[in-house]
Order: C-alpha cells, then sequence, then structure tokens
C-alpha cells in the first residue's frame, strides 16, 4: 500500500495556494471578505480508526471531536459539519444517528449537509468535514515555533491509552479512562483563548511525542521533550503508575485530543496547561528524562501506513 | 441495509440550522460576514459509482467534477476542494493523484486539505469537499419554482448512458460518449449566468426525471415533462436513435451533470439551455411525449440503495 507520506507528497506538490498551508496544518485557512474560514476534512475507517463491536455512538462522537480538535488548534469558532455516510445495517446506522445528534448538540456545531453511499459489504469509512471561523489573525499554524520558545500541553495524556486497553480487556469500563477513549473533549475554549499567545499549536491526535516531531519539522527546529514533566491524571498513574515506561507510553499514544503549543518565553499561558520542553535551534525531536537525554523509542506515536 | 432516505430523514431531524437549507439542496449555504459561503461534500465507493477497472484518473476527475457540479447548481464561484482519500496500491494511488492534478488544473480549483486512511483489503470510498461563494443573492435553491415557471436544462442528456454502454461493451472508446460518462464537464458558467435568472435550480446528477421529481417535492408543485422535447446529442441520436424508448432513457439515466432549473415565463435565457417542461399546481412528475400523457416509468433514475 502507498504510505501516508508518499500520498501526502503527491498532493502536496499540487497545493501551491496559501490557504492550503502545504497542507501541513490539519486545516485549510481562507480569507474570505472580512473573514477567515477555517476548514478540515477527516476520515474513519472500521477496522482502523474502531472495532466492529465500538458503539456507533462513540464512533460518531469520535469523528465530530476528532474535526473539532483541528478547529481548536486554530483557535476557530467551529460552525457545522457535512457528514460523508457510508450505508449499512438499519441498527447501527440509527445508533449512529443518535449519537451524532448528541455530540453536536454537545458542541453546539450545526449539521449542514453531506452525502451518503450505498455499502457493498465492505467495511466501512466515514468522512466529516468541519467549518468555523477564526476568532485570531494570524491563525495559528504548525510552522511558527521559534528557538527559545517553550512548550507546553493542554490536560493530561495516556488516558485514552488506559481507557482503550480496559475496552479491550473487556472491562466494559464507564470511567473516566474509558470515556478519555470513547468521548474526547476538543480543547476548543483553550484554542480560543491561545491563540493569541501562541508561536505554534497544533492538536495531539497521534501521540505527543510524533505530533511534536512534525511541529519541529514544519517549524525547522528541535524541540526537547522532558518525558518527567507529561502530565499523568491521577487515575491514569493509579492504573499504570508514573514509572518512564508509563510515562513513554502516555507520550506515543494517540487519541488524546490535548493541544500542543509553543510561546515565547515569560507568556503568561491562561489556559490549563503543563510546559513538556522547549524549542532550540536544531532539528527533529529529542528527548529527556529530567536532565538525562533518551534514545528515540522506534515508533513515536500513531501513523497511518 | 438503511435506505438512503430513511437516513437523510434521520439527519434532517437533526439539522434545523438554516444554512442547512433543510438537507435538500446538495450544499450548505452560509453567510459570513460580507460573503455567502457554499460548501458541498459527495463520496464516491468502488463498486458503487466505479468499477474495480476504472482508470483512476477518471475516478478522481469525476470525484471533483461531481461536486462542482453542486456549486454549479447554486451559481458558485469554487475556490477548492479537500480529498477524503483511503490508500491502496502503489500504481492506483499515484494515477489518481495525477487525474486529480488534471481535473484540478482543468477547473482552476485549489487542493486544500484532506485526510488519508489505511486500507484494510476493502474497496476503497473516497470523499471530496468543495468549498465557493456565492456570486448571487438570493443563492438558487431547488424549493422556488411556482406554477407558470418554464423548465430548462442545459446541454444534452442521456451521453453519459451512451458512454457508459459502449464501455462496457468492451469499445474502450474515446469519443464524445464515452468522454461524456468518464469527464463530465459541470455547467459552472452556465450555472453563474442563471443564478440571477431562476426560481429553483440543481443539477442533474441521478436523472432528469428523478431529479424533477425532486425538485417538485422541494417546491410543493407539479412538474409537466415532455419527453419530445429531451434534448439529445447528434451523436448519441446516431448511436440510439431518438425514438421515446431512447428518450425516456436519456432521462433516466445518471451522470448527466446538466443544470435542471425553473424561469419565469418570458425570462430570456442566457445559457445554452432548451425548454422541457412547465410547473403548476399540484405534486410529483407528470410525463408526456407532446399531448399524451405517460405512465411513470417505474425507475425514474439513478437510487443509492
Amino acid at each position: 500500500m502507498t504510505s501516508e507520506s508518499t500520498f501526502i507528497s503527491l498532493m502536496r506538490a499540487m497545493a501551491p495556494d496559501p490557504a492550503a498551508r502545504n497542507l501541513l496544518d490539519d486545516c485549510a485557512v481562507i480569507s474570505l471578505g472580512s473573514e477567515t474560514v477555517i476548514l478540515t476534512h477527516d476520515m474513519m475507517a472500521e477496522g482502523v480508526h474502531w472495532l466492529p463491536n465500538a458503539d456507533p455512538a462513540d464512533v460518531a462522537w469520535k469523528l465530530v471531536a476528532s474535526n473539532l480538535s483541528d478547529l481548536a488548534a486554530k483557535g476557530a469558532n467551529p460552525l457545522g459539519v457535512l457528514l460523508g455516510f457510508m450505508l449499512g445495517d438499519d441498527k447501527w446506522d440509527r445508533a449512529f444517528a443518535a449519537g451524532l445528534e448528541t455530540a453536536l448538540t454537545h458542541f453546539g456545531v450545526a449539521l449542514l449537509g453531506g452525502d451518503t453511499v450505498a455499502n457493498r459489504g465492505d467495511k466501512r469509512a466515514l468522512g466529516l468535514t468541519a467549518i468555523g471561523t477564526a476568532t485570531c489573525i494570524p491563525v495559528p499554524s504548525r510552522g511558527g515555533a521559534l528557538p527559545g520558545d517553550l512548550v507546553y500541553v493542554t490536560g493530561t495524556l495516556g488516558d485514552a491509552l488506559a481507557g482503550f486497553e480496559l475496552i479491550e480487556a473487556g472491562f466494559d469500563e464507564v470511567g473516566p479512562l474509558a470515556k478519555a477513549y470513547n468521548r474526547p473533549e476538543p480543547r476548543l475554549a483553550e484554542g480560543r483563548l491561545l491563540a493569541p499567545l501562541v508561536n505554534a499549536m497544533m492538536d495531539v491526535s497521534d501521540g505527543l511525542l510524533l505530533d511534536t516531531e512534525r511541529l519541529a519539522s514544519a517549524s525547522k527546529v528541535e524541540i526537547a521533550i522532558d518525558l518527567a514533566r507529561i502530565p499523568l491524571s491521577p487515575t491514569y498513574v493509579s492504573y499504570r503508575g508514573d514509572a518512564l515506561e508509563s510515562r513513554l507510553q502516555a507520550g506515543s499514544w494517540g487519541d488524546d485530543y490535548q493541544l500542543l503549543f509553543t510561546v515565547a518565553p515569560h507568556t503568561e499561558v491562561t489556559a490549563a496547561a503543563t510546559q513538556v520542553g522547549y524549542v532550540r535551534e536544531g532539528a527533529g525531536l529529542s528527548l529527556f528524562d529530567g536532565e538525562t537525554r533518551l534514545a528515540l523509542p522506534s515508533s513515536l506515536g500513531y501513523q497511518h501506513h
């Protein structure tokens, strides 16, 4: 199969419009008269992004949440979504529809349109487009981190990983960890608070380390992450401890939907966030446990091969 | 499987925002400051919208063209697209990418973003979101046809049907009929010319008769179509003749991507179009061959079951 990076390279070569932001930024940023439109499209596929036994209402929630998380990283106000839906069995489709309504109501986002296609017995693929408007110009990108910046992440990491493990182990957990996996909360309010302050911002959908490497690459800087600083929830710690291995896993797992951002030193950060590293001249990701430099693990996060 | 109409009914119940136009209109119409954004999303699935032996470049073209056709029916200026792509084998993906570039260049539309997902050996599903801006307020809808209006369609109908038959029969035809099927031209220029003139407009993607019935239903009127008036190309006539059966098929086949619209009597229609019927009080579609009323065929066009 074509690798994701190969295909994106092909696409990038045909996307010179500045609104495409060189396809590095999760969202298109389109200036239209007095407004700036933020537009994003994410797909989810059965067997890749969800297991066949997943609750269709959770699938609907994550489809909405993952797109809104891209808008959050732009400091955008979400307006609405368009759904691309592959029809399947009636019970699944109705449960999905009910879950979609729950999610849209929760996030205060309108269903604006979409399309349905027949299904010839294949695994499902779903798409969602989200549109929002910028609240802050310039709209944050992945590419603005500067040497000397401090690196922060909102909330805690690893809860979705722990929730996934509990669900997989058959605990049918309905506690905070399973909720972190099934019903992530994109950081929309935090994104709007942070957008005027940051030099660079993106959401952490594929793991802190992998996404940090992407932000460093887009900004042409090196980012040092200190695993000792990775924010863990008390529930996560009670389940998996806070040893180095546990912190490393919390930093290499996707589905957290927190915001990763860099700010100039001495910036007053007005959203709940933890400093996890800093930016310096160089390239790529470097990893520390306090003062001790660590080798990079073979996998930094979730890659869509 | 859930029927398309059942699922859309579920969606409609949760789409009260006026920008959604009650999900009757193929596009969302969003007022943003000084601009009006037109947004549409269409999916295509292997085995439903294209056969496994189709040229990937043609699939890319049709994905772009079908979305731009929705914008054409709104009189919109297209700005760009976001692609939802399911990765597959390298040769297919590269041919698709090359075809996408050809289509985007041809239509002068930017690639703005999108998403890729892995493929676990399933048939492919692709999605495209197109964004444009309105050139005319109010933006045409399906719902504005008035009793007394005349009903027109741009271009000719049935060419895509004939092209599909030639391709299926193994003629590997590269002439105008195959081109009509593989490389349809959305009526963007015509849509902008017509938008200020029409009472109702939509694109003919699923067949003239089916789409006319939909327009009649959205407008709460009856529309009479005269099969004797259906515009056929000389190439189509030389291949399939112009007898009633041939006209009926030309009116019941999708993929034409012409514009169907209604105007008040005595309107000067400034785009190349043929009057095929008229609007009167009542409900639904009625069918004539000249003065002779015909029974409706069991299938009016392409339905996504």
